[in-house]
């Protein structure tokens, strides 16, 4: 079976090597060279959407930022999971805040900004401090603002006004204004539905950032009831799309109360923890969901840690020795996902200690919250 | 790292796919056509054995009935692993039990056998019955006999001088005469060994065969003086060769005493099995041993069945949602091995239910052994 990835990148890329072996043939389709490619040995097999589509059996996306014409053409072609309106609404937070209200679930107060007055009733319903930021992608750095009570409101807005008039996306560009929710850790749940409507749900991970940026994830066991409050979401949001594929959603944890923060329609970066920690892992079995083969099992098999290579560092070999090393194949450049590393154990506690231990070989302003990702073991 | 692999077939293959994550990047030599292929995709990277090995930082081998002059050119290169010596003693049945002697590993008595005499003095000092194997590979269909009591000895030997004159090998041909030992069970053991002489051995599986084809391979635990027998003498055969890479070494067990049958110098497919039943799967060991990476954990991590996918056979939707399937991307064709299928559960109890699960959706002559295999672990 032939499987057209939009995006050429990591995810793509583990893609392929997970369906090797069920004799699944991964291309991905780079959106910026219009090349097809394989995306292990990145050799370009063809030019142009309209040929990958022709070859593919099956469409899919390993991210949401994709123009809506590549979009509508993969969903004419009947073959795009997890098609058209789960990307679009991925990709932007209005269609997603939107989503999470349809389907019940916990999410933050928010409020659409197309124009001042937007904006002056959210700070006036929802009240400081906000979280502002572009429904699509932002530019030049730009999309992201917070309100705080000491903020100068004048000028917050002259920016956001000038942002807006200025989009390149033009009208379909906003602002969503969110409340701040004070969390006390974020967690993120992975999961598969096939087009029966089963499911496959994996073990919350719980997350740290790093300059937004995720550092570690780890899966090691949670709360039986935050497990169930997530998995419960999960389905209500996976249903109203009637979802096929890998979804990822993000939680903010309140007191043990979940809010969704936000979802991703594809294979994430805090579910690659199962290559080694799971049954059946995200990559396989998001393409045997979307390749309409059975479900793998999303039962974890160990306590594992997932810890992100960020820009231009090595790993040392005594790292190389304790744990998996997964490389991109990337050139290092400041803030670049390159690799991953995974690390298991045989209890949480253990899972702990051999933190600390690869700890001790890794420079902590490289790779940071090791320290405080074993200290959520202990 | 670019690592070339004498031989494109599936071991090359899984050796390319657990090479990825760590940014090594196999080509394949098929010796055949010549061409230097990637394993996975088969895209065509270049030709001739030289160019090949121009362009590799290290050299290893999938099999090893490999022409002397192919292993003279890798070895003169200083980056074969495990080099010319290991893989003429896999692929030379004369110098693999000259090897076991030397190592003075328990292994079937044997005579070689280039004269009449041979014969005679094999038959009047190991007695009958008496297995005879050509020491390289035979040719037609040829090249193994079997004396039993009531055997016509004077035809046998015909037929033998027959082989032995019109070998393609000439004067390297020979044949081994052994005694014929009444085991219990075959059992082999996968194991890498680096230049350090660090070893990191798998535990035993189980293997049993069908018309001289493995079915089933299980690795669910053993008792620990066997293991001690098979791991004392694997070190004996590899640090003999001053091996690096991954070995693996069948036995008889007679009565809980082991002899060694053979070894092969490369991945093996009974330890297909690691792929999901051991921290780090062989193919990935093998590739640290010969790249000099620090080797990884061959600890199992759950009881595990390995069961090959053999023939113009298919493997129905229920058993592609219990368990792996790793596929080879290979034309069906009978007695040719296309797949494999992994199965693992936590606890031996368990497997053996999951394999009998299995036996009820597969045909019992295409996926001989079943039954078998789940009664060892009752």
């Amino acid at each position: 079976m032939n499987v057209l990835v939009l995006g050429a990148g990591q995810l793509a890329r583990m893609m392929a090597l997970a369906g090797a072996p069920l004799n699944l043939k991964i291309s991905a389709y780079d959106v910026r060279s219009g090349n097809l490619v394989h995306p292990v040995t990145l050799e370009v097999l063809g030019q142009g959407l309209e040929n990958g589509i022709a070859d593919a059996d099956v469409i899919t996306a390993e991210f949401e930022h994709i123009a809506p014409d590549v979009l509508e053409v993969c969903q004419a072609s009947g073959k795009f999971y997890p098609g058209e309106t789960a990307i679009l609404t991925g990709g932007d937070r209005r269609l997603e805040k939107a989503l999470l209200d349809k389907a019940g679930v916990a999410n933050a107060r928010y409020q659409v900004i197309e124009s001042r007055e937007d904006y002056d009733k959210a700070i006036a319903n929802i009240g400081l401090p906000l979280i502002l930021k572009s429904a699509l992608d932002g530019y030049d750095g730009k999309g992201q603002w917070r309100l705080k009570p000491d903020s100068d409101i004048e000028s917050v807005w002259q920016d956001i006004d000038q942002f807006l008039k200025t989009s390149p996306q033009g009208a379909r560009q906003c602002v969503i204004a969110e409340e701040f929710v004070p969390f006390d850790r974020e967690v993120s749940l992975i999961g598969a539905r096939n087009a029966k409507g089963d499911l496959e749900i994996y073990p919350l991970t719980e997350n740290i950032h790093t300059n937004g940026i995720l550092s570690v994830s780890v899966a090691a066991g949670d709360n039986d009831a935050v497990q169930a409050q997530a998995e419960a979401m999960f389905k209500a949001v996976a249903d109203t799309l009637d979802y096929v594929g890998v979804l990822a959603i993000e939680f903010f944890d309140v007191g043990g109360n979940l809010k969704v923060n936000e979802i991703a329609p594809r294979v994430h970066n805090s579910g690659h923890w199962t290559q080694q920690g799971a049954e059946v892992c995200q990559f396989e079995n998001h393409l045997r969901a979307v390749c309409g083969l059975p479900l793998g099992s999303a039962k974890r098999i160990r306590p594992t840690a997932m810890i992100n290579i960020v820009g231009e560092v090595t790993v040392p070999m005594n790292v190389v020795g304790l744990a998996h090393v997964h490389w991109y194949d990337k050139a290092p450049r400041p803030g670049r996902k390159i690799g991953h590393i995974n690390l298991c154990a045989e209890s949480a506690k253990a899972l702990g200690e051999a933190l600390q231990e690869v700890a001790k070989h890794l420079d902590d302003t490289e790779f940071p919250a090791l320290q405080s990702a074993a200290e959520t073991l202990s």
